[in-house]
């Protein structure tokens, strides 16, 4: 609160001369040319981030996968589909960007091979081999010369544990931890997300995404300018 | 064309008194909380039928699985998610249509079981288990008192050899058939359509599928008039 109040108090530019990477929406991985495995997401609250930063006067890239989803203005848009298209993008522009935030539900899992033709019922069951899909977040928090990392953790129970060990584990700069399942998060217009960084934490109670998207920005202009020693 | 121009003729309420239900869009499967199985379909061939029939002066129930459309005026509209929400929602209401659309990209397999919990990266490959999902056109077609059934039949080779087969198969009334995986058919806003029926085709060359449900629609008024005797 007293963060955004600070961030607030130095005018709507705050965030001018900054460049954002963002992700946003799921990813859509084919079985075949008419069967996908997708993964719950709107999209919502990686647009209302990507608008947030540009209103505030930053650069901002969105990496969008398949959504509903107007652009917000002032925002350069890149449409993706599957984990690897997300992954080639996003990788292609952590250099030059200043913070990354993860806000796709990219889909942990991808089919073993797509198949060219839609397969036909045969009266039994089918088994579908997954396989792992690449780790976006991991691999920009690894890369030597790194942007400043948030990730988003949704999670069904033990919210906090689970998302203070993704943070760790994956050695981000901060996480926004949201619990799914029971009429929250997914496909909604509002959420509330728990913030956890190395050494903090903050809670933003339920509120409009747009809102969340303001206030998690203003933690990350205060992490950052923390770290760089230049906070007010 | 001609039967067409004679529908045209009748003036814009030809199918005044008339009772449609119409499905649309695809079914999604869920996996667990946050992934699904999904399949191709933005649901504007179904929600342009919908919006053409009601223009034309019948009663249209439309329903929809998860799509980001605007119901189309003077439509009742019903959403579903998963294909045996679709089932339940278009069995509910045979008995009290004339004609049954079945424009939905009906998902044929789910899961077999959805888990409670989001499932973890285990660092290995996953087998998902699928099931065959009931067969809705198959089951309203083998109503004792049925509507007129009309299925769609969406092929990546050998469209009218399927097609055809479908029908026979599922002894429907009709079939409107096309070709997917080249750029045509899904998540597009025109289509080119194969009609099918016992005894007859027609080919509906690509149009805007508004254009194109019209043509569908007339080529139904006219077979249920030459079934029942009544035609012009």
């Amino acid at each position: 609160e007293l963060v955004a109040e600070l961030v607030a108090a130095r005018g709507p530019r705050e965030l001018a001369g900054m460049r954002f990477l963002v992700s946003a929406g799921p990813t859509y991985e084919d079985i075949d040319p008419v069967r996908f495995v997708g993964n719950r997401s709107s999209g919502r609250m990686g647009f209302a981030i990507a608008e947030a930063a540009a209103h505030a006067g930053a650069a901002v890239t969105l990496v969008a996968g398949p959504v509903a989803l107007a652009t917000p203005a002032g925002v350069e848009r890149v449409d993706v589909r599957s984990a690897r298209e997300m992954r080639a993008a996003v990788l292609a522009r952590t250099a030059s960007n200043d913070v990354f935030i993860a806000a796709a539900a990219v889909g942990d899992f991808r089919p073993q091979a797509a198949l060219p033709q839609k397969f036909k019922k045969g009266g039994a069951a089918l088994e579908l081999a997954l396989v792992e899909n690449p780790d976006i977040l991991a691999e920009v928090a690894a890369l030597p010369a790194r942007p400043f990392v948030v990730g988003f953790a949704a999670e069904t129970e033990n919210v906090e544990a689970h998302a203070r060990d993704k943070l760790e584990r994956k050695r981000l700069d901060l996480i926004a931890a949201n619990q799914v399942g029971a009429g929250l998060g997914f496909e909604r217009g509002d959420n509330a997300l728990l913030l956890l960084w190395p050494g903090g934490r903050e809670e933003l109670p339920r509120a409009d995404k747009r809102e969340l998207a303001r206030q998690l920005l203003a933690r990350i202009a205060h992490l950052r300018a923390a770290r760089s020693g230049t906070h007010a």
